[in-house]
């Protein structure tokens, strides 16, 4: 069923998205103004996946760099589109619809943008259905769709676009385009038939994005409890309630990395670590729960999310953990995103504390080495 | 004049542009192996710029890299054609002709074996009649000249085409690509008119080359001087006949950086700093010459020239320097090119000793501030 989205949406689909984005994907506030300012003109009709017709030609539209850096170079609209523009000699045939690469704070309202300067209807789902720090980690990547032709921008005016190998390849050489760039840049690719799309993509994140958004508000308005009402939604689980005591943060090679310490009641104590988005939380050295499923830190008080780069030492937090898309959990897709790609030397755990197997795709009960670190 | 350039040619053509390569451009011995192979089957019709239709469609074929690197990684003829292929899709018509975009031992033997495998003819000219280790560095920037769209491709089938807005901006993105793909791909752009590339190239390159080359072989082969011979024809002088007593080196950012020092007889030393190429001749802290002007090093026996990457303690040599194309020495040349630009913080001195004042380019009397060090 189709929808249109109007700038009424944004302030909650930008928070929902922050929290899904589980610490990374850009600042929600940064993300809203820009489909604020998107929407003011025009509506974006939003289409559910089984809306898109099978020889329909889907693109990715996304912010590619640090969160960091984004929060100072808001792109302009032109910029948005630049990449799509750049994509269109070498697809040859026009773009149809836009979908989110992932969820998050900016990277759910950029193709928003992208949507309402070109145009062209949002599909209601994403490829991740959450965010990670790679342009190669999307579940597309594990259905065979290449990220090539994929282009790039910035805003000064230079593109490129790359015809990669692999979609590792493409994510290589763009990262290190992009932090010659300023360590921020607008991309576009993964272009996909809407039978590509409906295999490969999760269905109705914006709708999600928004319910928990909004939820999350609706709980503040009425003091209830809003990290309840999120992590209701999201069937997940809360880790601990308390205080930043310890926060390290380095922007290198394109990605915010660190860890930081929470302190709960009594002598509990978390530590997450991460690049871009929360990847691992751990209670006195014993792994809690683990990249692929989502890992949030949300405001004590308010429930709105907090990405990485704004975590401080004294903030109030609650850390609440839920579960991945399930696609998350097969072999390929932990090989791809598991604790081990990242450099952290663990099994994949899921949200409730048991062993990611890795199985999902050996259904003869073989389980494969998928989850094994690096 | 058109003429056939075949398999004999190669040697001498090499060896010349390896002169003229003034250190860089890339090991003569690697470049005559691809041009043989690429010629074993086939000729290249050699065209005199003069040639050249108004509306030709000119495209610059060369290897980007550190030359350290280019010895290991020696180029399929598929490879060498790759970026004119993957820039067909952008120019949307048929390229007529192919230049060197510098002289070099691998750089003018390159575009040989990319005119060999398309079929097309090669221009007896090159971009700048000398090497430069920057993509922007060709006379064609000069004259406005854009470097994109530019293609560049590795041995895997990674390929990425450019649109930037100047050729610095070509020159930075690609080279971290370049350094991400393996610290050397093939490339190429510049596309220009027939028109454009009368203007900005520097003529009869090639058969220059190849005429140096032949010389400095005749003059081994007869039992005369070599070296003599070379810097008659280059209409330079010679700075020094010695051996090399300290070679410092370090392949960084893509680039082969170092200095040299070469006692000779008595008490006089020469000391070099290179970036691919030689830039600087020094005697007792005293500078002789500088880029633009060609600073050279041949064996001190055979004359072969001897590149910044084949430098060794012991090494009998002999140091020449001779003019470069007189465009390189117009304010906005210097300004590019001068030893400012490579952080030399000195004035441009030409072959002679005597100072570039960078006033080619203003008729009217008042130098400009082109050659003053960045």
């Amino acid at each position: 069923m189709s929808w249109t989205i109007t700038a009424e949406h944004i302030d909650g689909l930008a928070r929902g998205a922050a929290v899904l984005g589980t610490g990374g994907g850009g600042d929600p506030y940064i993300g809203a103004l820009l489909a604020r300012q998107a929407l003011a003109d025009t509506d974006v009709t939003v289409v559910g996946l089984d809306e898109v017709p099978d020889d329909a030609l889907v693109l990715f539209v996304a912010m590619m760099g640090a969160p960091t850096v984004m929060v100072e170079k808001l792109p302009s609209l032109d910029e948005v589109v630049e990449p799509v523009r750049a994509l269109g000699v070498h697809l040859g045939r026009p773009v149809t619809h836009i979908a989110c690469a992932e969820v998050g704070g900016v990277n759910s309202t950029i193709p928003i943008a992208a949507a309402a300067a070109l145009g062209l209807p949002l599909i209601d789902a994403d490829g991740m259905g959450r965010a990670f720090p790679e342009l190669q980690m999307v579940l597309p990547t594990l259905h065979g769709v290449t990220a090539s032709p994929l282009a790039f921008s910035d805003e000064k005016g230079n593109t490129g676009v790359l015809q990669t190998v692999d979609n590792s390849w493409t994510e290589r050489i763009a990262r290190v385009a992009c932090v010659e760039m300023g360590c921020s840049v607008m991309i576009s690719g993964f272009s996909m038939s809407g039978v590509q799309a409906r295999e490969s993509l999760v269905a109705d994140s914006l709708s999600r994005c928004i319910e928990i958004g909004e939820a999350i508000a609706r709980a503040r308005d009425s003091k209830t409890d809003p990290v309840a009402a999120a992590v209701a939604l999201l069937h997940g689980r809360e880790l601990i309630d308390g205080k930043v005591v310890d926060v390290q943060r380095a922007t290198t090679t394109g990605f915010a990395r660190g860890r930081a310490r929470i302190d709960g009641a009594g002598d509990t104590s978390i530590t997450l670590q991460f690049q871009n988005e929360h990847l691992v939380a751990e209670q006195d050295g014993q792994v809690l729960v683990t990249t692929p499923d989502l890992i949030m830190v949300l405001d004590g008080e308010s429930g709105e999310p907090v990405t990485t780069e704004a975590l401080r030492y004294g903030q109030r937090v609650r850390v609440a953990a839920a579960p991945a898309d399930e696609r998350w959990h097969s072999a390929a897709a932990l090989a791809m995103v598991g604790p081990g790609y990242f450099g952290y030397d663990m099994r994949a755990h899921r949200f409730d504390g048991t062993i990611s197997t890795g199985g999902t795709e050996t259904e003869s009960g073989v389980l494969s080495e998928g989850n094994e670190p690096r």
